[in-house]
């Protein structure tokens, strides 16, 4: 894909933001993207492929905000990175003039997105890639619930360190005092709520705001993956205790 | 080897292909080489390290093709992507003035590799590097076979998907119905040959060209490698089944 | 980080050297950056993140140096890389002028480190960054012991290919005849001194002068680490037999 692009376009800036994504995991890309795109320079082109649908009738996908452009496959990859975005133009990627003159079936990385970004960084614009397009793919993004004195959340991506970052928002927590919460994941009830990894004794479970702006689990000095047992999807539920 | 690169060359442009590589594995290298190699812009100087032999008596190579440089220790690893170039200009690497001061006998990549690269990309001539080599180091490439309606290959790479991709080319099968081969690979028979990952149910073994232009076998959605035990060198035979 | 750095100072030239480090290991990463530091050209800005102790309070430095700039935790992770160093300036990292508007507790890599290196490659001073410090968190460095014929050490790093680098540095060794030399690593004992991986038959256990200067236990085309069940920590002892 790297030398694709700099055949096209041979002044791009190319950055790697992960390749640890576990094959074919669409809710692991699209967290990693929605977290990475916030601290990239405003006019910044994201390639993102995550596609186990490769070569079958799914689309392809150019999409610019406000701040960014963004290009790959029409899976629900994208949607978490556009999800506050207002006034977005999405184009299906159908104008093959923009891509190699030979595409496979099991790598559009390669022969579509990289060379339409390639172009996009050249100057070409979004709407000669293809039509306009109206419905995308949504992710299967689990919701968060809030139920009187407990936030219902779930295990949605797994970090290098073994920390378990769910889908509870930080905003949710701000204005309540940390230590009445208490926070329950997998089968592990009652860990704290703390402010960094060492603010408990070496092997202690406990939750705090990871930095991607949602709550997640740790264990200072180890995995809590491993320790707790938890995985993609485990459930994890905060209360509030409230005395008086 | 970045550091020495752009201490020699600052405008140099840096890619990593892959740090995927299994330790001393030629094969492996040999082939993310050359399935790369077609993709970057013409000019590009490839530098290659997989090396086990380094500090022994293995001589280090520059070689020139029409379109692109590459550099590398002597032992196969450039063998396949050089397979198909005519006319090529091949030196050995003896001219210490290209090389760091102080060269280890642990690690040439960074000692003598990575700065004749990044001299080659300042301009210094290939000739100025050593004397010409006509002989070189050959891979062991497993050569795939025809018999009558028969294809006999082997798995000679595994990605990072644990697909399995073996030497048997796709210029074979082009001219034939798809649904008229059937793979046998390790111990699993009747395998389908289809266009893509999905074209069959999750889960299901089937057998595709992959994006380097061989026949690769894989599971939809899943390990092809720890599903059907497969590694390299494992035996992978199509079928072809007239029916009339 | 990369996407702060490049927002600030959009020429920037970024370079990974590893991502291999293990979960809070500072001296994986001291051991890493000093073995990097010497091959990058003069005036590199090295950005270094091991920071278990990350939104507590130990602080954060930027270190200038006769040919480089450091930037990271003071949690010893840049002392290796600064041991032989004279005339060192030292900054607290305070000024939240030079930092992300927002910062996490979790990730100071993104929101100070990354930020104040970008400021610093566009040529802020050092000295507008904090003020001066004159104490800094040392590394737990285990040094090497010579008593009579004997050299103590231990294992210090594990490199991908199985090696176990020590703290046995290689100018202790450079006027020993090599075949003079036996080396116990762990349990094994009697393991010669060569100058290559390859001078010893594949499978035979050795050690030799690795690429950062350190004597390293090594098996010929397999994994010391997994062969002879080292691991950080594991004491080295080289032995000098003076047979007249």
């Amino acid at each position: 894909m790297k030398g694709v692009i700099l055949g096209i376009c041979p002044s791009a800036i190319i950055v790697d933001v992960t390749h640890g994504i576990r094959p074919g995991n669409i809710l692991d890309g699209a967290f990693a993207l929605a977290a990475a795109v916030p601290y990239f320079p405003r006019g910044t082109i994201h390639v993102a492929v995550v596609d186990p649908g490769v070569g079958g009738d799914r689309a392809g996908l150019a999409v610019r905000t406000a701040g960014a452009v963004f290009v790959g496959p029409d899976n629900g990859l994208l949607d978490l990175a556009l999800r506050d975005q207002r006034r977005i133009q999405v184009r299906r990627l159908e104008n093959s003039g923009f891509w190699l003159d030979s595409v496979s079936r099991t790598f559009h990385g390669r022969d579509i997105f990289a060379p339409v970004a390639a172009h996009l960084a050249r100057g070409v614009s979004l709407n000669s890639l293809g039509p306009g397009c109206s419905r995308r793919e949504r992710l299967t993004w689990p919701e968060p619930e809030r139920w009187a004195d407990r936030y219902i959340g779930q295990v949605i991506a797994l970090d290098q360190f073994g920390n378990a970052i769910t889908n509870l928002p930080a905003a949710w927590f701000h204005k309540l005092p940390p230590d009445a919460l208490r926070v329950r994941a997998g089968r592990r009830g009652g860990m704290p709520f703390v402010s960094h990894y060492q603010a408990l004794p070496h092997g202690t479970p406990l939750t705090l705001i990871g930095s991607a702006g949602y709550l997640e689990v740790a264990v200072n000095g180890d995995s809590a993956v491993r320790r707790l047992g938890l995985r993609q999807g485990s459930p994890v539920v905060v209360r509030v205790i409230r005395e008086q």
